[in-house]
């Protein structure tokens, strides 16, 4: 999964990124993002689970079941999330669409919209009025990257992945973006991330895709536990790049969509987790030999978001004591004889039983960029990965004072 | 619930510390506790619900069961947990037990012990058994707070609460202390906290009023979400305090006794929130206007464990939307339309929509040494309170690097 090239150079899309001055930012930055499909194109959208949910998102839910999932256009803004805005959230959301719409002449329900940042601030609309006409003024202008930058947001990297579907023809291609850093937890997409691609996939095939894939990849990502209100993740497929339309979920040509799309999916999840806000290290959490799938994913998880165990790795602390504290007030099926642990490749723990091993050696491992952390809980046969990252001193100081 | 005492001076109990040496502490310290009752006490207690319980919560269960709610003794050490120590551990606590039983003229069956500290290291049986000879000759000679600071590990503060209970008698008494700090969740006791007095009290009473109690107390503490594997509060009523022995849960009497033991036990749980790891605040989260009671609780503790939630707090930074999304992706149910929110007495967000507050005075106000919270639900009459911490840099630098 290389950087063959990015979003701004799928073809059957044109992107415009814009300095819309949502919020009083430190260095002048784009802040706003366009997509425009230059047809009706193949949409599937998957949202976050919070009972909060921000006005965009429920917009969204709205057009894409409206529009029998297809979409022409996609406008993003940093800055300002829309979320616990009340009436006048929703209105001010409808108002960025119906403009859009009238700009590039398409119906309402085909326009979806994604909005991140401080939660309870109106949209400024003056701002966003101008920054749409300054967008669809300027689409097809962006640089590659430029897209993956307008919509960060305390995010340190850009995050983009991209894929070649040599199997679909030639020059079939898909090409991601996304942002994530806090308030980051599975349940959900667990931040923004756009996905296009000139493949041909049926509106309906595209949703099936999405939602085999997104369990595997972005679901797995948990930087602290908290799930935001806005969480967004949409696929967009043009159809430029020929073919026949793939129109069922099954057969050799949906396999290596499919695999794509799980590459795709798989690095941007993977660099929304080690960008976690204040992290230093990746940390995969794999647990096999669970009696049920819900007990794998209960045991990583719960692993994954103990700030006990995310200290540690943040201190190239061995410490299996705290995982076994993890594993064991988790939800899931747990037996203590049957538990054994490997950090970095290291057994730590063997059937309920600590193990020697170089506690320094092992320490200097747990420096890498990225910490492998196995647990088996020896009753069955499933298995579940998550993907986070360690707790600092940073993550502390990026979060105590965001709104001011 | 002024210090009017400590647990060296209830009548019936005989408590001793010794500087044990189980861990290579910074500066000699007590790190060995004992009570022993005169006479056999009737005892009651509550143990951690990790799957991952250390050896001593699995044998005090046991003996508790054995002995119909009778003890004659309970053996504290600080430095380490025996948990994860497997058969060895096992029977390291079986040895400790059976040494004291001897020494005393105890039934093992009336003997208790706790351990807190390192996990998955074994107890030093040589120092062990020094030191319960060694506490066995000093019985009665602890000066009072001395149990308190034995029984410590990163906490900064002994933890220590009185009770006079003049309904049961002229110079009956009650007093407890507690160690906290990390790895601290509901679910459980939470901590070690031993609670002595000397009332009369039959067995079954005493287990139905620290049943009735502990919900309200010890429970509604969260440091950081992580639940012990060793976690354990008990009791114990010597009843040399005279008086008729109160043999049913219900009656004047009866409320005497459960009102003073509330109370001291809602003094222990603030002192443990308040010293938690790296802690500069308290923050107690009210949720109210639920529909059932359990998602209060849900509520309640997924704000109180948010580390967005927790950040902010310790940034003085009144950011209401990271309430409002941890309220939302709590497991209550929730309308966000019918939310409200006052922190530090001020109203922030009322019946779904942000209402103008002070930021300036308000972040002012978060600056002192107890922050409170209330989120009304707006959709029935459950309530629920927890209790927590902020979360702050010393936090990670504490658990950073523990066990080395």
């Amino acid at each position: 999964m290389g950087s063959l090239l990015a979003l701004e150079k799928v073809p059957g899309f044109a992107i415009a990124t814009t300095a819309a001055s949502i919020r009083d930012w430190e260095k002048p930055r784009d802040d706003m993002a366009l997509i425009v499909a230059a047809a009706p194109a193949s949409a599937a959208g998957v949202f976050t689970l919070n009972q909060v949910a921000a006005a965009p998102v429920k917009i969204d839910k709205k057009h894409l079941k409206a529009s029998d999932g297809l979409a022409r256009a996609v406008l993003v803004n940093a800055g300002v999330a829309n979320a616990c805005t009340g009436a006048e959230g929703k209105e001010n959301a409808l108002r960025c669409v119906r403009r859009l719409a009238e700009k590039i002449g398409a119906p309402e329900s085909q326009i979806l919209i994604a909005s991140t940042g401080v939660i309870g601030r109106q949209l400024p609309m003056d701002k966003m009025g101008k920054g749409i006409d300054a967008s669809v003024a300027a689409l097809g202008k962006a640089k590659p990257g430029a897209f993956a930058k307008a919509i960060m947001t305390t995010d340190l990297k850009p995050k983009q992945a991209d894929a070649v579907l040599k199997e679909l023809g030639d020059g079939v291609v898909m090409s991601g973006a996304c942002k994530g850093s806090g308030m980051m937890a599975p349940n959900m997409a667990t931040m923004l991330a756009f996905i296009l691609t000139n493949a041909s996939v049926a509106p309906k095939v595209l949703k099936t895709a999405l939602s085999e894939v997104v369990g595997g990849t972005f679901n797995t990502v948990s930087v602290d536990g908290d799930t935001s209100t806005n969480d967004s993740l949409f696929v967009l497929a043009s159809g430029e790049g020929g073919g026949s339309v793939i129109d069922k979920a099954s057969g050799r040509r949906y396999d290596a969509f499919l695999e794509a799309l799980h590459g795709v999916s798989l690095s941007l999840a993977r660099q929304i987790a080690i960008d976690g806000e204040g992290a230093t290290k990746l940390v995969t959490v794999k647990v096999t030999g669970a009696k049920k799938h819900k007990d794998a994913v209960a045991a990583a998880r719960t692993v994954a978001e103990s700030p006990l165990v995310k200290t540690a790795m943040f201190g190239n602390d061995p410490n299996w004591g705290r995982l076994m504290m993890a594993i064991g007030r988790s939800p899931a099926k747990v037996d203590e004889k049957e538990v054994s642990i490997r950090l970095c490749g290291r057994d730590m723990f063997v059937k309920g039983a600590p193990v020697p091993f170089n506690e320094k050696e092992l320490s200097g491992l747990m420096k890498a960029k990225e910490v492998a952390l196995e647990i088996d809980l020896g009753l069955g046969r499933a298995e579940a990965t998550m993907l986070t990252c360690d707790f600092s001193y940073d993550y502390v100081k990026i979060n105590a004072d965001y709104t001011t």
